[in-house]
This record gives C-alpha cells, sequence and structure tokens, in this order.
C-alpha cells in the first residue's frame, strides 16, 4: 500500500514504460501510413474516437469500480481479522481458568494465542504465496513436525484450536457460554480465511480486462488517424498524451484487482500481521516484541 | 472461469463471429443504400449517433456493472458454501462424541460428512443441468434407492441430515449448544441453496439486454449512413468496428448474468466442490484422495 | 417475469405504441414548425440536443438503476421467504413431537405447515392486490369463520402461529432450544412481510421519473428542431428513433419499480407461492400436489 | 411522499420559479452584453459547454444517487421500526404471563404495547421537529409528569422499557429465552432511533451541494453565450431550457437528502406511525382504533 | 462537519487559490506560446479536450463516489457507536444489581460508565491524533497512573471492561444472559473500534488520486490550447474556469477520504463524543453535565 500522498511520476512511467512505447511507435506508423497513403483519399469523422472514447472511459470507470470494490472487500476482511484476533486474546485472557485437571493456565493462554498467530503467518504466506515456512516459530516442535503432512496447513491449526476448546469445556476451564462464544471466534476466521481465499482465487473476469485493452489500442489508431489529418506530426505526442490517460487508469484499476499480491497497491498484510502480533504479545505480558513493519523507501508498506 | 490473463483474440471472435459477419453485411447495405439513393439528397448529422452512442455505452455499462454483480453474488454463496462445509466437518469432528447407545463414532461422523458431500454434488447437478447421479456414491445403497422417488434431492439430503442431528440430541452425543450451532450450518446450507436456485431461476430481466441489442442495430445502420458520408467503401470497416465495441462488452457482460451455466465465464463448480470434497476427506483422514480439476487447455476450469 | 432472451419486438411496441404516434406527431409538427416559419431565421446549435441527450442518458441510467436494484431486492425477500419456508416444515417435521398431552403429532405438524401456506396465500393476495380469499382452503373452518374480521389478516396468521408455538412449549412438545429457533423464524416471516410491504407501499420518488419524461419531450422537440435544419422530413424518422432509445429505455426501467404489480415485469409470485406449496405439501408426505405454474404463452410467467 | 405517477407541472415550477426567474434574467443578462460588447470580437467555442455539461450532468447523477440512498436508507429504518413494532406486540401478547405476585397480565401488556407507542410518536416528533407533546396520550398521568425532567425523551421511554422487562423477569412473567429475545427487540429500537438520528443530524456535504450550484450558474453563462452566437434572442430561451433541466434534477435529488422533514418528498413518518398505532392497539384488542392517514390534496401523505 | 447550506465562496477559493493561480500562470503561459511559436502551424481538434474531458469527469466521479462512501462508512460505524454506548449505559443501569460480596452497585455502575466514556476519548484521541489526555479524568487515580505504560490505551480500556465484567458474573451481580448480552456489547465496541482505525490508516489509493491530478493538468493545457485558436487571450480566463470545475470537484471529493481528520469535512466526533458523555451522565443521574459542543463561526462543528 503506497502511503504517500504524491507519487513520482517516474513510478507511473515505470509501470507504464512499455506500453508508452509501444504506443508511441504505433502513433508514428498510424501518422506515417496516414502521411503516405490515406491524406486527401478519405477523412475518418472526429465523431469516430468520440464516440470510442466516451464509451472506453465508461467501460475503464465501470471496472475501476469494480476492482476498487475487491480490493476495499479484501482489506474489510483483513480489518476483521484484526478486531477478531484481538477478540480472542482477550477471551482466551479473561474466560480460560483453571480446570478440573488443575493445571495452570499461563500455558494455555499462551498455546491458545501462539497458535493464532502461527494461523496468521500460514493464512498470510498463502495469500502471498511465499514465506511459508515462518509460522511454524508459533508452534511446539510436535506440532510444527505433524504439520508437516498436511497442505491446507491454516485449515489445520483452525481443527487443532477446535479440538482443544472442546478439552477446556469438558476440563471445566470455560463453561458452556465462553464456549460458544470462542466457539463463534474460530468460525469467524474460519470464514475470514475462505474469503481471503475467495478473493485469491477468483480471477477478476478476464474478457472484461482483456476488451478493454483492446479497445484502447483501436482507440489509439483511431485519435492517430482523426490528429494525423489536421495536426501533423504533432499528433504523434497528442494521441500519445490520450491513449496514456486511458491506459494509466487501467493498468492503475486492474492493480487492485488482486489485493493480496505482494506489491505495491496491495493490502500490507505484512504490516498488519505483525501489528497482530505485536498486539497479542503485549497481551500475553511478553517482552520481547517484534518492531512494527516499516515502510519501504518511506514509500509504501507490504 | 477463464483463468488466464491475455486471452487469444480469436476466443472473442469465437464468440462473435456470427454477429460480427451479419454487422459486416449491415454496414455494406447501408453503404450502398447510401451511395446509390441517399447521396446529395440528405445528410444525417453527426449528433444523432453521438448521443446514440453515448446513452448507449450508459445503458451498456450499466447492464454489465448488474451482471457482474448477479456474478459476484454467485461467487460469494459458494464461497459461503465452501467456509460452512468446513464448519461444518469442524463440528463433526469435534463435537460428535460416543453417546448412550455406546456405538463407535467414526461411521456416524463419516456418514455425516460423506452425505454433505452427496448434498453439494446434488446440488451443483440442479445448478448445472446435468451429471445428476454422481452424488450417490457418497451415499448408502439405501438411501441411493430411496432418494430416486424425490425430484428435489438436495432439499431431502438436508432433511435427512436434520433428522440425524436430532437423533444424535437424543442420544446424548451432542449436547444443547453443539445441536444448536450445527443446526444453524444446516439452515445457512438451506439458505445457500435457496440463493443459489433464485440466481438460476430468476431470468435477468428480457427487455434490459434486449433493447440494447435493438438499439446497437440502430446505432450501427446510424453510423454507417455518417461515416458513408465522408469516408466511402472504408465506412463499412469503420462502423464495424465501433460496432464491434459495443457488441462484444454487451456479449461479455450477458455471459456473466447466468454464472452457474457450464460455460468459460460461469462460477467453477466443478473445482469448488472438487476442493471442498478433497477438505472434507483430508479431514476424515481419508486415504484415497481425488486429484483437483485442471484447467481446460491451461485457460479455463469449469 | 419474462422467461425468453428474445421477446418480440411487437411486445415492446405495444408498450409504447401510444407515446411513439404522440411522438411522431410531435416531430412532424416541429418539422413543419420549423419549416414554415423558423428556417433561415435562426438556428439552434448541434451542441443543446448534445448535451441534453448525455445529461438525460445519465439520469435514465441511474433511475434504471435504482429501479433495479428495487426489483432485485423484492426478489431476495421472496428468496428468503422460499428458504424459510422450507426451514419452517423441516423444524416442523423434525423437532415438534408428542408432548404431555399424548396427542398425535401429525395433525399438529400439519396444522402449522397448512396455516404457513394460509399466510403465503394472504399475503401474496395482499401484494397483488386480488385473490383475497384462496388462502382460507388451508385453515379450518373455524379459523377462516374468525379471520373475516380482520383486514390485515397475513399478520393475524402470524400471531396465530406465535399462540400455537407457545402452547407448543407449554406441552413440551418442543423444547426451549427448538422455540427460539422456531420463533425466530416467524420473526423473519415478520420482517420479510414488512419488507414486502415497504416496497409496494412506498412510491418511486414520483419527481424522478416525471422530470425525466419531461426532458425527454424537451429533447424531442429540440432535437427535431436541428435535424430539420439539415434533413427535411426524414427529420421526422430520424428524431423519433433517437427519442425512441430514451422513451423505451425509460418505461422499461420504470416497468420494474413495482416488482409486485401482476405484470410481465413484476416478480413471479404466483410461480414461487406455488413451488413453496409443492415442496412443503411434499415434505408432509401428501399425495395431491398440485401441478407447477405454466408459463402464459410460454413467454413469462407471473 | 407523493402518491400520484404524474405531477402537475405547476408543482415543479412552484420549487423552481424563484431560480428559473433568476436564470431567465441572467440569460437575457448574457446575450445583451453578448449583443453590444462581445459579438464579432471573440468566439466561445461550442466544446466549452460541452465540457461543461457532460461534466455537472455527472456530478448531479452522483448527488442524486447519494441523496436516493440515504432517502431509501430511512425508509429502511422505518420500515424496520414497522416490523419490530409488530413483533414487541406479538411478543408481549404471547409471551407475557401471570407472574409470582398473581396480578393481571392485560394492565402489563397494555402499559407496554402503549408505552411503545408512546416512544414512536416521541421519535417522530424529534426527527419531524414539531408535535412534541401529543405522545403523552399513551403514557400514565405520573409518567407524563415525571418525563418533562427529561430532554432526550425517546431515549428515557426506552429506558423503562428495559426497567420493565427486568421485573417481569424478576416477578417470572417471562422466562430467560423470552426475556433475551424481548430485551434484543429494545437493542433493535434503540439502533433504530440511533440511526434516524444519524440521518437526521448529518448534514449532507454542504461543498458537493454548493459546488454543483455554482458550476451549474457557470454553465448557463457558457451556454448563453455560446448560443447567443448563432440563436439571437432565442438563446435566453434555449439557455434557460437547457439549464432548467440541470436545476431541476439538483434541486430535486436534494430535495431527498433530508427524508425526515415535514415536506412532499419526505418519508410520510405520519402515516407509518399511524399503521403501526392501528396494528398494535388491535393486536390488543381495543375498540377505539384512530383512521390511517389520508394524503392531503389526493397527492401525497406526510 | 459543516452545517450551513450556502458556504461561502470565500472558503472555496480559500481551499483553492494556490491551485487556481498556479493555473491561471499555466493556461497564461500556454497562450503565449501558442501565439508566439503554434499560431498558423498547427490546431489541435477540439475533439481532444472533449475526449479528455468527458473521461476526466467520469473518473473523478467515482473517485467522490468512492470518497463518499468512506466517508459515509465512518459516520455509520460512529453512529452504531452512540447507539451501543447507550445500551452499554441502559445494560449497566438495569441489569447489573447487588451481588454475592453485598457491596453498593451504584459505584460499580458508574466505573462501568466512566470507564466507557473513556474509552471514547481514549479512540477519539487516536483518531485524531491530539488531546491524548484528556480522557484520564473518567479514570480513577490508579487506573490513570497504571494506563501510563501502554501505547494503545483504548484496547486496553475494553480488556479492563472485560475483566470486570468476569468478576460481575463470578459475584453473581448478573447472570449468564446478562453477560452474554453485554459482553457481545464489548465485542462490538471492539470491531467499531478496528473498523474506524481500518479507514483511518487505510491511505485511499494513491495513484487514484494522483492520476487524476495529472490528467487534469493535461486537460488544462489541451483546453488552453484549442481556446487560444479563436478566442484570443480570453482563453486563459476560460480554461481556467473550467479547469476550476474539475479541480474544486477534486479536491472536495478527496476532503472526504480522510474522515477523521480534525477538518471542516471530517466527521464532527467532538460533538458525537460530547452528546454520548451528556446521555450517559444523564442516565447515571449526575448533575455536573458539560454542555454540548457549539459550530465554529456558527459553520461548522468538529
Amino acid at each position: 500500500m503506497l502511503i504517500v500522498r504524491n507519487i513520482r511520476i517516474t513510478r507511473i512511467l515505470k509501470n507504464t514504460w512499455q506500453v508508452d512505447i509501444i504506443m508511441l511507435i504505433t502513433c508514428s506508423l498510424v501518422y506515417f501510413f496516414h502521411n503516405e497513403f490515406v491524406k486527401y483519399h478519405i477523412e475518418i469523422p472526429a465523431i469516430v474516437p468520440t464516440v470510442m472514447g466516451t464509451a472506453i472511459a465508461f467501460f475503464i470507470g465501470f471496472n475501476n469500480n469494480q476492482a476498487y470494490d475487491r480490493w476495499w472487500e479484501a482489506r474489510k476482511i483483513w480489518g476483521a481479522i484484526v478486531n477478531d484476533s484481538r477478540s480472542w486474546a482477550r477471551s482466551v485472557m479473561s474466560y480460560v481458568q483453571q480446570g478440573n485437571d488443575g493445571a495452570a493456565i499461563a500455558p494455555v493462554q499462551q498455546r491458545l494465542v501462539y497458535r493464532h498467530l502461527a494461523f496468521l503467518y500460514a493464512l498470510k504466506a498463502a495469500l502471498r504465496g511465499a514465506d511459508t515456512n515462518g509460522y511454524t516459530r508459533y508452534l511446539t516442535d510436535d506440532e510444527a513436525e505433524h504439520i508437516r503432512s498436511y497442505t491446507n496447513t491454516h485449515n489445520i491449526l483452525l481443527q487443532w484450536q477446535s479440538r482443544d476448546l472442546k478439552m477446556l469445556l469438558a476440563n471445566n476451564s470455560i463453561d458452556g457460554f465462553r464456549f460458544i462464544q470462542m466457539d463463534s471466534l474460530l468460525t469467524k476466521f474460519s470464514d475470514e480465511m475462505g474469503m481471503s481465499e475467495r478473493i485469491k482465487k477468483t480471477v477478476f473476469p478476464t474478457t472484461y480486462s482483456y476488451l478493454t485493452k483492446v479497445f484502447i489500442w483501436i482507440f489509439v489508431v483511431a485519435i492517430a488517424f482523426v490528429t494525423s489529418q489536421t495536426m501533423g506530426p504533432w499528433s504523434i505526442f497528442i494521441s500519445w498524451l490520450l491513449s496514456f490517460i486511458f491506459v494509466s487508469t487501467q493498468i492503475n484499476g486492474m492493480s487492485l484487482v488482486d489485493p493480496f499480491e505482494n506489491n505495491v497497491a496491495g493490502i500490507p498484510l505484512n504490516q498488519i500481521t505483525r501489528n497482530i502480533e505485536i498486539d497479542l504479545l503485549q497481551m500475553l505480558g511478553e517482552e520481547d516484541i517484534p518492531a512494527p513493519i516499516t515502510p519501504v523507501n518511506g514509500e509504501y508498506v507490504l
């Protein structure tokens, strides 16, 4: 996520320079083609690129709207994960009490909170598609060993939480009311996990973005033709400028459709996960708290 | 669901070649008609197709927006089915315990999870309108025999789950709190089933899509007339190009209004159902796990 | 609800022929007025109808969007009624058991399900404003007699369900947990009834649709003037064509704002209610099941 | 709320006549200024008002959309109040039973329902900012006396309901399950009260509506200049007509942003409250039922 | 939040004067550059700024829509905080009763309500980034001392409420049903806190607003060029006017994306918090009630 208000123009050009160059070449080719072969023979009326431009601006606008909605929905899901993680830790700290077996409760509380952190790191790794073993530091050696045989690790971790919760109830460490409340939190984590995966795995309808790209190219050619008729070589620059507006908006919108990617437009999962980690370790009363994630170049957080 | 970012232009032409040819013919007819009869007599001002084009771009944009919302709503419903299926299996595995009758719980757990898989396959078959007997492999022979007399099979399967749940409660295999929680999952499955059927059975207002098609044809004729006035035979190509933008966007949008169809734009029910199947069988500790659905041509999943 | 993809153009003309004729007359009057009095004196610049057309397309688009949302909300409410009706029957069949009074439970179950069907038919009749006595066939003679003294019949039927539920609890036919679950279903029916009535009774802001109509007429006159300047008598046809696009979209959108009307654009309450009736009677194990509603002319269902 | 489909044009002119006159004067001034000083010197290209008009149509469209959403949200809140009021009365009638003190339950039921009606009338009065003492007819003399010392009367009435509910529980007139259900209804009333107040007290961002007004005036001047160039004095009429489209749409949209005002566009709180009153008194079995609110001039209800 | 309907034009100019001046200078430079070097050589067709203007109006419209949604979501969250705070106080006053330890309940009630006020003031301070110690007046000296060692103060205050609630349950001051209800309120406060922080910390996608700004500058230059061709020096004024419409709408929209900032467009957190404070202190029966927040200059509240 970008955290600066004014981004350098170079960043935008860095994202679009390839398409910019191809567009300049295309505009030049259209200009020369028009100059050599078409001039004096046919004239494209201005209405053609006008109608095209209006329609394309529309379709890009709608695409961007839907892309933004996906991105904001992803952000909301992880906002809910933050809230529910705090509620989980608060419930673990406030409601778990010494049970029938007389065992100390501090290790139980630590295990339930640590395993939740492992769940978060495993989920983040699955969504980002990287760093897949970092979460084991919050598991016991046994658990870390055992979990290697599973692929869908974050799901198994939730199942273990569920199993422990049932044992706490049997042991009278929590009563029925607390059980319902904590069990519903596990269901929420399961739902939020599933919702994240839904956004991750559902490709934004390819035809939408692909057709828009095709239309923009058609528009580039049309506008280059029309401006060639009156502007001479300047038409190359002007056509590129108009196309740049469409292309950069389209690319910009599409950068939001995959909000869990590890790029500058994505949801800052590293930062969010770390903040939850800090909050939960503080609630456990731990000393050794990791530092918050710092922005890259003071420009964005991951 | 398409999973590639760049689709072949042939795919788009494959979807639109019929209408493309009819449009080219129409544009040609308009051109010749204009050339023979209209030229020098009347002139259509450019404003006519401009206003038409703007208005039609708008109406297509709104249609696409609503089509996308239907598609995304369908995807959310099946995302919720994924989450709730996992919660169902987790509840079955964690909460069902030996009851008063002293019977083993593993077969009970297997039956409840297997029957849920049968429910999913029956629901998928009903939504896709095909493959209607595949789900019986997750039923006992008795059940498979018995269910033949019903038409609304997925509804009956839910009713059987409800009946078993009541027996588990009577048998003390689950207590009242767990009963409420698992019963509410059955209600959720019932709701998600109903919501899928609502989208499946509610035709997107026909007048919307039909009128838009009529308007596009009016626009084709108007733009062909206007471009004929200045561009000669090239007007045929240019008019077709403009119409292509409208037609392909409209067709593309309409491909999303029936998200449960068994086509490349639909929600990948095969893949989602199989993934749930894999997750649930793993949670049961089964050995014989089916493979995930692989994309067709590396291009889309069904 | 229309169920065909391609509707006959005659249907659209049937909905708009009156306004079409008035528009043709208006365009003709403008043409002759322009020809006789205005020509050579003043010229309306093309920008006037262009700006008008863009603005009106916008306002129509927004109106249609809101009309569609109303329609889809109504459809969702009745989708929820389908789901909750099934849940009601499933609960009645699975949870009601022999109580302290030793009476048979089958008649009780039948009464609770029958009365729910009466509720649905009474609600449908109130929303459609017709067929108000059909629901009494699912009531006992006593109830049918007694209900005549009430105006808001569907509300009274819910109150009777509530009263019976309380008696079942007192009689130990259902326990506290089941009572809560079934009582919350009654609350849902009450909410869905209220939401249907809200849509039924809330007039879509009249000024919105009225102003749009006024604007379209202003546009017709303006475009007829402008095209008269260059096109001669053809301007009558062209102006009508442009206006037709606006008028038919507007009329089409407005046909969705009252989704409970008994017309081809409305939610098919007859079909939905009958489907629930079939499902619920099957769950009761009845023999004499009514047939589903068949489409009218194979074209739409009511 | 207007209840007629076709409103008299006079109503629209009544809402806009002041601005209409100012606009006609402005257009005339622009025309004369252009005629005397500008003509032959400079020419404003048509593109200027075209771009302005498109942009302004957009911004008005978005404003209207948000205004409509506010209005519909307000209507939904009061629809929920209707539903929950009926549920409250149904719960009071079905669940309250003779308690430990052996007192009759009819007066208790009447008090709980009457006080709810007082709450509704007090809330309506606060939202409408008028008629603040009508609600006391549903309070006992003691209560009516006591409540004078409070400002936020509707909040206090809810607190009294809460206090009574607690006494009913202590008295065994309702059991724990019923208490939870009825208490959650009180929370809903509190939420709906708060949501109504949120809409009432939150001013729609002034800059939005103000800027749009400023833009419309800029547009009026620009279009008057441009049409003056070709149309002579007719430009006054045409400019006013175009501006009328923008101004009346803007005024119309803004009439919805304050849905609780006591005007023709507002939510008909009088009608809704009276309907609840009728329903609830009927459920109590009262004889003396007030008549429904009748429309004013057959044109709108308040 | 602005509370006046007509804001002074000076306020708008105050927000935009810097950019206005830069724009006037830019337009002048373009005019002179065009006059000296470009005139008679090349002509930019009007279609270029037309298409640009339409596209930019679109993108600004979408941005504003999303900004408004953020602002309204923030307002809804704080509306929910108002409702839940009242429910909290109502629950504390109605449900807490003398427990096993025989201690007086008034101090307990006061502590629970006071600490909630401290929570609100701490949350407000964190969102506004100011006035961070005002909340301690609602804490005991011990608590105020103790809380200094924490950074995330509002989270700790919720944890203390949770701890006290558990003690009340153990002490039989509240029973299990009341515990669930009050505990769920604490979870709601935690969620609302998290949702506020999500909006506060999530930067609105910088590329959106930045690109829009870049596009507006491109548009300014283009429109200045085009108007220079026909209007002479007046093009400077006209270009600035057109740009002003875009720039002020864009700036206005962006003023809503950070709704918790301490500026005139923000949510009036001071006013809302104070109103809750007044309501809650009145419910406690206190004498010394602070006055409501008064608007600044009668123009806006903070």
